[in-house]
């Protein structure tokens, strides 16, 4: 199992606009405790460089476009996000970068828990270490 | 009590960008179980016209901008939401109109519980009939 996967939400299109409800434990198979939601990224600016211990994550380009490469020990994936109704969920032990955001990119991300910094794994090697048994 | 608040959120900046978090029941007075957001709206559209009997939201603007108009039967309020650290909260049986969305707004609004049509007043009226012993 690589442990990221692309959803598909509804997306509610009239002469009103578009709306996309994401429901918790429904559409998403975690709960959303926290969100965090990333703007005005600079050209050429590289964000994630991290993976997490045990948390969960979705992430939503609702404006915009912004390419995201997940990897595991045995594994890379380049993911381009370009739409509003697709998620990417990435599950624990996934490194994670995001690159190539477009000038109006707005980059939604739904957690399943609350911060913690000790979940975090900022180092690439020390990544590869805690991770190559679990793939 | 007049059941509408605005909240203001961290606004984390660097050159990488401006990132900002919101934990449910901490950041927030509720659970997030359910988010939903719009974008694409056309000019002169107004969306809502509408109350909860029991939901609670947050309104939050990432990107453009967008004019809430909320009222009970006492009072009314127009709010302007124009940056990506401040939230609008608006409690059970607050009518709303959402208005002069920016060509490039994305409102992103977080809710207290899962959809439920019953839990809706779509009817100006009826919304008066039943809200005004309420305030």
């Amino acid at each position: 199992m690589y442990n990221c996967e692309l959803l598909r939400f509804m997306n509610i299109t009239d002469k009103q606009g578009n709306l996309t409800p994401v429901e918790g434990n429904r559409d998403i198979p975690i709960e959303i405790k926290r969100i965090y939601y990333i703007t005005n990224v600079e050209n050429g600016a590289i964000r994630g460089y991290h993976a997490h211990r045990k948390l969960h994550q979705v992430l939503i380009c609702l404006k915009g476009s912004v390419n995201i490469k997940t990897l595991n020990p045995k594994e890379e994936h380049i993911y381009k996000l370009d739409n509003s109704y697709t998620g990417l969920y990435i599950g624990p032990y996934i490194w994670r970068e995001m690159f190539d955001f477009s000038d109006d990119a707005v980059l939604l991300v739904l957690a399943s828990d609350y911060y913690d910094e000790s979940d975090y794994i900022r180092d690439i090697d020390n990544y590869m270490k805690e991770a190559k048994h679990r793939f």
